[in-house]
């Protein structure tokens, strides 16, 4: 996606250790104008799948998840990332993150993920793929499908689009980074 | 704002504790055509308002608020609730949540937040206004403007809106619900 990548390259900033910091348009501050681009680019990339829900994690996934849900006319659900007060029909994972060297706890409602769902997970960050990890147990837990998963950025140099492509996932992303050493961003062609 | 009402009453369930559930629309599950809905009522309700930026606060605030960004053509910033890894350039606050009974921290960045800007702040509910009271504390650290506050559901027989209002404060709020009591939900007149 082009313009999301002239953006990346306007306004984000490559910092050490594989950083990449977006915050004036994607992690914290939010351009809704590019949230519903971002929407409709996944929309276009998405159309020939049986999609009947979306499911992203709090919290930057959000964004764009609920513009997606209103281009393709779909439910949204999103996953909380922390341990429910009561595990009354919860679905629940641990996930390990490297970003923040820690483990957290991902749930979601089985009233909202059943076997009859074919889903495609939006997040706006695949890097170690973690997350995806994370809801792809949730997924078989539920017995539901993943049809795909969207990723707004994906860091290129780590390895988690690499193995989940090669598991069979379909996996979108609107723009892969394949390196940030030098603090310079370098976008695989 | 009618729709909301009747969804609520459809589809939200009223537990003992003055707790609301809506975690089939608004805070767990998301209807995006509804989150449009609530963004155009709040357009409509902030129209005549200075407004330059939209804060809101993870997770639940964000969907409304982008939506709302996307209407009003106007960047937006969540909130986060959680202590920043490094201080720089973040002002921070703590607030107590009644509701799950500990203090968390919020905080922005000064990047996005400054004495410049003329705020509505979005959430999805407003009960004992604690949040709200951490969003006044970040933007009076920032020197910005509160011009309004908007909420998707308001309880109130908590206080939280009625101290805001008393100070002067333009709290709109799409639903206002007087009582849970026995379970049932009734809106104010």
């Amino acid at each position: 996606m082009e313009k999301l990548k002239q953006r990346i390259l306007q306004d984000g900033r490559a910092l050490d250790g594989g950083i990449l910091k977006v915050d004036s348009f994607l992690n914290h501050q939010l351009d809704p104008n590019l949230m519903m681009e971002i929407a409709r680019n996944f929309a276009v990339r998405l159309a020939d799948k049986p999609i009947n829900k979306i499911v992203t994690i709090e919290a930057s996934g959000i964004a764009p998840a609920v513009m997606l849900g209103y281009v393709m006319q779909l439910p949204v659900v999103f996953v909380k990332k922390k341990a429910p007060l009561t595990m009354e029909n919860m679905l629940v994972r641990e996930v390990f993150s490297f970003t923040k060297n820690r483990v957290y706890t991902v749930s979601i409602s089985q009233d909202f993920l059943t076997e009859n769902d074919h889903v495609v997970f939006i997040d706006d960050f695949l890097a170690n793929g973690n997350a995806a990890r994370g809801i792809i147990d949730l997924c078989a837990q539920s017995g539901s499908t993943i049809e795909a998963m969207g990723f707004v950025i994906e860091k290129g140099f780590q390895k988690g689009g690499d193995a989940l492509r090669a598991e069979g996932y379909d996996v979108v992303s609107l723009a892969i980074i394949d390196s940030l050493e030098n603090n310079e961003i370098k976008f695989r062609e």
